[in-house]
């Protein structure tokens, strides 16, 4: 009577990786509402994680299945200016999830790649769902105690493995998945610990540095990204306004902080292919001027993200700046995962949109990026180094060859 | 690239089926928002109705997924006094769907028959969802255009026909939703406003007699149904406060109105099994005194229903009696298919809960009953006779044999 397993991973399994995600990453609290963001194609994961949470405790359990079918059909035939609505209630539930102090768990990964590819990129850009804008102001109120995990799906599996069978191929991502989630350890939750104390020890030398900027050079990459006065890096453990304990992504690899949106200049070529709204984009090149993009190409769906920059004044400018070391297991798997949260922690990456506003403090609070959107796309590689510039000029390396040198 | 029809039924059927559903039951309007409730297991109708909408100009389909495993992991791990609570947002959404004069549309028919059945019927009497106590107000305030049709399931179709493989189990159920909806008519359209004649014709005649009240005597059966002054028998032909004309039932072959809550007596024994809320109740028998239900014993789940009837104060008192001749297509099939929509639409029938407003006039509207919940059990057969009661203690056959008599 439990919810099946897709046969290729253990009911055991799944309960292990739902227990980690709502009593570690998520941390649900007894009474609280848990609101679960799913995809159709991902229902054993989502049942086990409803099951784990009311184990915990919770209140109520809130699934939302999104199907990239429906939106399929929306990009096909509504009305073009029709393609950006939201109903009104889709944003007041997120806002509600705050003031009501719930806890978010999201399910990433692609769930049907492919869906909208034949599909006009212009059009397929406009319609930003399941994303809402709403989600960033929770987060930087930080009500709500919240964490994203990856959920192989079918589809997703032969994406990443196209040269396996089926059933191989979701196996070997299940493996992959339960590996950089550290839960082929014997204790999870240990490791991470571990692993977050490492990472909180770069991002506390790297502010106390108070660089002017990040300079990013490898091959077709040149980007110099500005810092703020206050800008601290941070990494990924939260703690929301009641003092709840969580961690935002599971898995985290990375050190990130909140950049000078006015002084971004150079080109950065993508080092990972990145999935946008279901759209997957290749052999991304981004070209900034003082802060702002200039130009977007791309070997496969430019328009997708030509269409997320557009979407307001700080869409075209940077959020986020985030640097991962070689010591990750993601980068280790030399593996492209077409999921921002799993290729994301494999290589540095820079954000556009909206910024996390406890990375500053003071009068930068008003200076960081605001956006309704927030997208990542990878630009680190072994071959990228990065160095910190001061403001008088002189640098000093800080990653080089995936090696830490603060 | 569009949705898979699950082997059994055609595209173009299901294509068919969303078209009448969205152009002609639900009567979705350009601009509308369109609201879907389904259920897993459901995916292929709900996206062909989702493209149809938006075909016809919807400027948004809200598709809401129901999980009943999750609702299983409810009732089985969750706090004994969290099991009533519902998320501020679900009411508030309803709501809004008529302060915006959205279309409803929901797919009936069991997902996963017997999911809950190892369950203390008890506690899953406590937990009413995907039920919304906010519908009634919506439908009463006749503020969105919405209908109900049957989606068959895999495993719906075992319950209806356990004798028959899988997959010959679907087609059949497949088939026979087809032809009880009227899609195997050349003209589907004109085949229900011919139906719905007969319909208006009946209602409006039983209307002009102004009975006291209904007896219903058969098996089992002796229940006397008092009527209001004003209590008119309607067919399922609406039409919102904008002028929208809808048909809030695909399949309907019923003849409806709402009764006095304070003058119902005797016995009734259910003629059909019935699904509440994911749990299958059998062999049920009820009895009245002055409008309230005394008892409820069923061979099955007695609890479940036990549960709804203790909701509130009107949960035990009728809010919907209707009459069912032995014209339509459902009864003809002689199939217990457990879902209301479909046997409510073979058998005269009584519902707990919450009346229709748009059945009485002037005074009577404050007398109809109230309530969070509305519950149909059938308690026609062609040996359940019916006839209406006037107050000077004559009487008069109504429905003799499944055939009209007034």
């Amino acid at each position: 009577m439990s919810a099946a397993s897709d046969g290729v991973v253990a009911q055991s399994d799944l309960e292990r990786f739902a227990d980690l995600t709502v009593g570690f990453a998520a941390n649900v609290q007894r009474g609280q509402i848990v609101s679960i963001g799913s995809e159709l194609g991902k229902e054993p994961l989502t049942r086990a994680i409803a099951a784990s949470a009311y184990r915990a405790g919770a209140r109520f359990v809130d699934v939302s299945y999104f199907d990239l079918h429906v939106k399929r059909a929306r990009i096909e035939h509504a009305d073009e200016d029709t393609l950006d609505f939201v109903p009104s209630w889709y944003g007041e539930r997120v806002l509600e999830l705050g003031r009501q102090r719930c806890s978010r768990i999201a399910l990433t990964g692609p769930s049907f790649p492919g869906l909208l590819d034949d599909l006009d990129p212009a059009r397929a850009g406009r319609d930003q769902l399941p994303a809402l804008k709403e989600v960033g102001q929770v987060v930087n109120e930080r009500t709500s105690n919240w964490t994203a995990i990856p959920c192989p799906t079918a589809g997703w599996a032969q994406l990443v493995h196209p040269d396996l069978e089926p059933e191989e191929a979701l196996a070997k991502l299940w493996q992959e998945v339960l590996h950089v989630c550290r839960l082929d350890e014997d204790d999870p939750i240990a490791a991470w610990e571990a692993r977050g104390e490492t990472l909180v020890t770069a991002a506390s030398k790297l502010s106390q540095r108070r660089f002017d900027a990040l300079r990013f050079t490898g091959p077709g990459t040149d980007l110099t990204v500005g810092l703020l006065p206050t800008s601290n890096f941070l990494a990924a453990r939260f703690e929301t306004v009641d003092g709840v304990v969580h961690r935002p992504n599971l898995p985290s690899e990375e050190v990130f902080s909140a950049p000078d949106p006015a002084r971004v200049d150079g080109v950065v070529r993508a080092t990972k292919p990145l999935v946008v709204g279901g759209s997957i984009i290749k052999g991304l090149e981004v070209e900034f001027a003082e802060g702002r993009i200039t130009r977007i190409d791309a070997d496969e769906n430019a328009e997708v993200l030509r269409g997320y920059a557009a979407r307001d004044e700080g869409a075209s400018r940077l959020g986020e700046v985030a640097l991962v070391d070689g010591e990750g297991r993601i980068g280790a798997l030399d593996t492209v995962f077409f999921d921002t949260l799993l290729d994301e922690n494999a290589a540095s990456h820079i954000a556009i949109g909206q910024a996390y506003a406890m990375c500053v403090e003071g009068e930068d609070v008003d200076r960081i990026n605001q956006s309704q959107i927030h997208v990542d796309f990878m630009i680190g590689s072994p071959e990228v180094r990065v160095d910190g510039l001061q403001a008088d000029g002189s640098s000093a390396p800080v990653l080089v060859d995936g090696a830490w040198q603060v």
